[in-house]
């Protein structure tokens, strides 16, 4: 340590109560599902299904193309857009997906989470109305506000045969002064998926009106609808949208690819605002690891089996777990087309966030309150079946103990 | 592709001219230094020393790291913050070269670049007014706009003898209603380093309006000029600052452990913004990949060499550049204190990127603009001096041909 000691403070001068950020930054929510699973920290009795997270290692010849490129030396800074192998390769990707699609209309990204960051800096200025689907990863909406956007909540409607848009009311939310609407289908954490009139119809709107859309497509491989003979691939804003639209979507490789702790993810946007991303790129992270792009070269490459496995293993939980959680007293779900969440209703229970503690504190098992996706979520709980199904069986009977413990009560 | 085909766009509709971002994403500044580089694309015959990037691969302790932790499985979401034992190494680390410092005011983030955007979401909002000392590297100068902040320029001044700070003049200008003071020391591209005194003077007037010091602290080991017996860092301001105080000091891997390609810095602010930097974290990449992480802590636990090395490297490479940049007709340069670069003035040059771009185009050798750094750092040229002495001395002579050349015309 330098020899040099702090300057001492003036008691009348230090303020401790200003030693934090800006006001809208401190009325940021942070995560209700973080403050469940702090509960359980440093229990190893708990079951965790409380993250939107596959509970598999990254696919081996994932991790040995980042393992190659690092032992090669890869270890320098690339283009802020991304190497070309890599954004040629997401091209080509989203070209067989969804439409044709030219290399400069793709951005990697650090994490699909940066993806929708970079993207709100660049349409979301202070005052900017944006329009929000809910329920909804609480993310999506606290984003705008950082930049001093408005973030107007648009609920979907529960039934037990799913969860509905009322696209109308929709379509008279979204006025004529909105820059932006966010919209994530198949959506976590309802599993709600859009149909294809409803793009339609959505996509006129905004036409007429010069709103953005921006679709969130981290879950659009983890659908489990798909007509026989159709690839399994969600409905995309994409597939209808021509590249002169203000349409974005972005994704990750977190979900498809089994490769959350990796966090890349990418955009793809008209070519005129790609440009931009590269200039906001290089103010948030400069660029994605080499290394790391080529694990998101080879993932791309080989690894539709990878999602094929995943597609069938997450329906097989879905369906197994929507099942269970229909025959237990009190509960309700829909089963939902894609993603890899059960949302479901627990009949008279109105604190999600307590219900949630207690199923910790009580019988170790780990859940995300509905209350963390937004009012519209409450009186729900969310469950992640990326998991085994002895694991599901495991998390179900403790659950059950629970719900038979406050029906007694 | 699905078979649906895109809905046919209504020309009346369609409007590409607002196919990009709002304005005062469109107004920042994209690189001038990329935009040399990009002049000498394709060019294998060109010498670079336009970026600030060491031209050595990381050290093969850290890279093995990196590799044992993707083979383990080290595949899933990490802490917001870090992990624990990469935020305990760091906070030992500034324990040791600077003050105590508890693990509660370290947070790990996704390169220094996003260390200096997350700072500047929590602390700067719309009409916030920033001081900003330059020349400086053009990100710091552009981050304050993206989030609706005034960016103030206070320009140090260029003598033989170095780049000096106007002390009384910077003060006048950190004027009450200023939030926040951006400063970079050792400084990217002059080389110039703050002494204890100016240090000291600027916490005292800051903790007297309540302004936040911001300091980049990206070259803090690059430092030539430390006393026999001291170790070989800058001054800083942790060293007389308080954990009360609000002194934020940002840093990165990039430079002192060669590792650029990671993406890896972090932040120590008071533990209350601590907590929010957690949740801007979340909303921004949510956290740093864990293997890439686990590279971090092996370099701080056995990477005092490697700096020592690249210090005793640089500062060789500096002494030589120096004295022949000096020596060359025309050119006048101040031996910088530490960081990486001769910044350089040209006689009778006031167009440093046409310049910059004739030297590419007449000689293939690639050196930033002055411009890049601001107007001050215009009639300037940036050399990058992280590189070996036979490579340098092949540049300088190619410099050399042109200055004579152009005294010729």
């Amino acid at each position: 340590m330098r020899q040099s000691g702090p300057l001492p403070l003036d008691p009348d001068v230090a303020m401790s109560s200003s030693l934090n950020a800006r006001p809208a930054i401190l009325a940021l929510r942070s995560s209700k599902i973080r403050e469940v699973a702090n509960a359980g920290m440093g229990r190893d009795d708990v079951l965790p299904f409380w993250f939107g997270e596959p509970d598999e290692v990254t696919p081996e010849f994932i991790r040995n193309a980042a393992v190659a490129a690092l032992q090669g030396g890869d270890t320098f800074y690339t283009q802020n857009l991304g190497i070309p192998e890599l954004r040629d390769t997401i091209a080509g990707y989203v070209s067989r997906l969804h439409r044709p699609t030219p290399v400069e209309s793709v951005t990697v990204t650090n994490s699909g989470m940066s993806a929708l960051m970079l993207v709100t800096q660049a349409l979301v200025g202070p005052g900017d109305r944006t329009v929000i689907l809910t329920p909804m990863w609480p993310n999506l909406v606290e984003i705008p506000k950082i930049l001093g956007g408005q973030a107007v909540t648009f609920p979907l409607r529960f039934t037990p045969e799913g969860w509905q848009l009322d696209l109308d009311r929709l379509l008279a939310t979204l006025t004529p002064d909105t820059r932006l609407l966010y919209l994530n289908a198949p959506n976590n954490p309802t599993g709600w998926a859009i149909d294809r009139d409803a793009q339609k119809a959505i996509l006129e709107h905004c036409r007429r009106h010069g709103i953005w859309i921006l679709a969130d497509d981290a879950y659009e491989r983890l659908y489990f609808d798909a007509p026989a003979g159709q690839p399994d691939v969600a409905p995309s804003f994409l597939d209808i949208a021509s590249p002169e639209d203000r349409v974005v979507s972005t994704n990750t490789f977190s979900k498809s690819w089994l490769m959350t702790g990796f966090r890349l993810g990418w955009v793809i946007a008209p070519p005129p605002l790609t440009d931009t991303l590269a200039t906001l790129i290089e103010y948030n992270t400069s660029c994605a690891p080499g290394f790391i792009q080529q694990a998101g070269v080879a993932a791309i490459r080989d690894g539709e089996p990878v999602i094929a496995r995943t597609v069938a293993r997450f329906r097989t939980a879905r369906d197994h777990l929507v099942a269970r959680l229909n025959a237990l007293p009190g509960i309700r779900v829909a089963r939902p087309g894609g993603a890899m969440y059960a949302f479901f209703q627990v009949d008279g229970m109105t604190d999600s966030l307590t219900f949630c503690k207690s199923l910790v504190a009580e019988a170790g098992l780990g859940l995300a309150p509905g209350i963390a996706f937004g009012p519209e979520g409450e009186g729900f709980v969310r469950w992640c079946f990326a998991a085994d199904i002895p694991k599901l069986d495991a998390g179900l009977e403790r659950l059950e103990k629970v719900l038979l413990r406050r029906k007694a009560a």
